[in-house]
């Protein structure tokens, strides 16, 4: 219990930062992975931050790192964000009620004008 | 776009704390919402840093607050989660993708098995 709820806090604190948001969604588009220089391209932010980035990412488990020469493939390990969006579907019963709800409402609201006379 | 990657700044910054967590699965169970000290109580910490955590909820938009008197009662608004969920969806063809490959290598396997003599 203590390993999910610490995984969930790592999963989460890893996906507060819209560039390392960013730097997941570009994994997710590319399935052979990117390198380091790939993926700090399109921020403005130096090298070192970039290593910081990627750090907080494979602590959380959100990617893996392999080297070969002087290069560094960075490539998506999901597999914590199905813990996070497991732990987020619970929540989902509550927008889900609302448009049965909704889908209710737009029936009786039908079935109203229908029984008016023309 | 800036609103939206904002907005889920927030809310996974919210999500990142254990504390905060439990309270919202608290409010999730109890449909006419909790009171400020029915939330604090299952929690080791003292009001001050009760209300720091309303306080982030509320921020990201996950609880409503209302006051009667001297008593206030938190409701769950989990509409920011939503947005949050739909994020983490384009990474689930990562998990069912593993799945469809186990569900097409244990099929060959039994036609594997099938074919050989007995």
């Amino acid at each position: 219990m203590v390993n999910h709820q610490e995984r969930l806090n790592r999963t989460f604190a890893a996906l507060v930062d819209p560039t390392r948001r960013a730097m997941l969604a570009r994994l997710e588009r590319d399935e052979g992975g990117a390198t380091v220089s790939e993926l700090a391209e399109p921020f403005a932010i130096k090298l070192p931050a970039v290593m910081k980035h990627l750090d907080v990412l494979d602590e959380a488990g959100l990617i893996t790192r392999s080297k070969r020469g002087r290069v560094v493939t960075v490539r998506l390990s999901p597999k914590p964000m199905k813990e996070a969006m497991e732990w987020l579907h619970r929540y989902e019963r509550f927008w889900s009620d609302r448009l049965d709800r909704l889908a209710a409402y737009v029936e009786r609201q039908e079935k109203e004008a229908r029984r008016k006379p023309r």
